[in-house]
């Protein structure tokens, strides 16, 4: 059997890295049979899934500093037939890759935006007269590190090491316990193939919509969890992109779907939604060992 | 009486746009006596405030296609001691700027990655060859285009004119409708000097912490104004960086903190809240004419 998995461009991602340790879990599948396809974009990544070009996906959804991955569920939500199978949190290690000598010939530091945000506080204290500048990963400006040793970019210790460039100082993420939460996502019609080692299913996620304008809209369906002693691990609004003011719910539950508590629950949640969509449930994996 | 108001830079931006026509709106001082202060980032333009260095900061909150800002949630938080004066709505036009002569020359697009995300389809189908670079501000890569005729720039219809640059096509976003709501915000013990023409507040923003891993948390402060009738417009959560499934809740809603209800209804959440913190109440002002 050969599977391939969908992730974000280019190697040396920390999206690569997720989905590298998530074959490494597949116990019916060689490394040799399951490949990685890099997708330029999140919503590329998860319509390569959604039109059965790849087996899986593994998209990153929420980071512990910067939060939730907008994209992430705005694309989820748009493509109709993709089911969560698994969730991956992994430390991140936010490191400077530089071929200068020392901090303060730096003068440009490249990177994903949320990469920067999360080493706010280290770029003002050691590196006060570098220009940051947004990247669409973290790997992408690694390529000018070589021309240009006035150049610094916040990646991973792996990109460092796939590209044969220098670390300068590692760890420089302003708040310890830095990680971020992938999920693994199929076709909802897909049978269980590709299961990892792993135990049963303790989260589900789902989204939803309100009745515009009623107050107490959105108290409704969350009193209906309440009520049941489920417990809601995150809720997420998104606008409806119809006007200001108008808002999906995404609402991640600490309980099985399957479970005859969950039933009750989301029958009684069609009473007081617009549209409902179920994304499936899963186990979450934290990731204790990075090295790959 | 002279006062400053922090934008987000450089010229030409949507949130100069937005503290231009706000300072318009001010019945006690001329253009003159209204100095535009323009800040690098978000959160510099809120600290300039905070520490005092101007009398008022304009900055953006939501969009209606790509949702909440965070930095400017984020950084409210933290900063302990401003309050929301006004919100104002601006409808946001993109324009494509270039000087190339027609679309199938271009082969990269620089904008934020807030306003290529809101043009996506537009490019997708109109230059799927071409390259999309996120940038600081949609205004930063304005410089690169006098020398590259196979660049374009996604921006204000302002920021060419006040360029000299050629405009392609406009309304290329792919939402009609799309608008960009901004926070007027003022040190919090400033007396209501810098009134602009308003009517009386309609909306109050507060922020609050709940209780970790218990069942019904967040529904607790939710039913509060449920059962008052007090309407909720928006949510949003937010990690507190401590660890991964920890939120902040900003919530915005739909009376004034100063009526007999609102009242109440504070008090009471007090019982459900960690840290509550309360950010003003405002009215909130559409703006239908966006030249200036």
């Amino acid at each position: 059997m050969t599977i391939s998995i969908a992730h974000l461009a280019p190697p040396g991602t920390y999206a690569e890295q997720a989905a590298m340790i998530y074959r490494n879990c597949l116990t019916q599948v060689t490394d040799e049979q399951a490949l990685l396809c890099p997708h330029s974009t999140i919503p590329q990544t998860l319509r390569a899934v959604s039109e059965g070009e790849t087996s899986l996906a593994v998209v990153p959804v929420e980071n512990s500093i910067e939060g939730s991955v907008s994209v992430t569920f705005d694309t989820l939500w748009q493509l109709d037939n993709l089911r969560i199978q698994l969730a991956l949190v992994m430390p991140i290690t936010h490191t400077l890759i530089s071929c200068a000598s020392n901090l303060e010939t730096i003068q440009t530091v490249y990177s994903h935006p949320q990469a920067l945000a999360q080493c706010q506080k280290w770029l003002e204290n050691f590196l006060p007269q570098a220009q940051q500048i947004p990247t669409n990963s973290t790997t992408e400006a690694l390529k000018l590190l070589r021309d240009d040793i006035t150049a610094a970019v916040i990646s991973s210790q792996r990109a460092a090491q796939l590209n044969y460039l220098p670390i300068l100082t590692t760890g420089i993420n302003d708040y310890p316990g830095n990680c971020t939460r992938f999920w693994v996502v199929s076709q909802n019609h897909q049978p269980n193939a590709y299961k990892a080692l792993r135990n049963s299913p303790s989260h589900t996620s789902i989204a939803f919509t309100v009745p515009a304008n009623v107050p107490g809209a959105l108290v409704k369906p969350l009193q209906v969890f309440a009520h049941l002693g489920i417990n809601l691990s995150k809720i997420e609004s998104r606008p409806t992109k119809r006007s200001l003011g108008e808002y999906l719910f995404f609402i991640d539950l600490e309980a099985d779907a399957a479970s005859p508590l969950m039933n009750s629950a989301l029958t009684e949640l069609a009473n007081y939604t617009e549209v409902m969509k179920l994304f499936g449930s899963y186990d979450v994996m934290p990731i204790t060992n990075i090295s790959i």
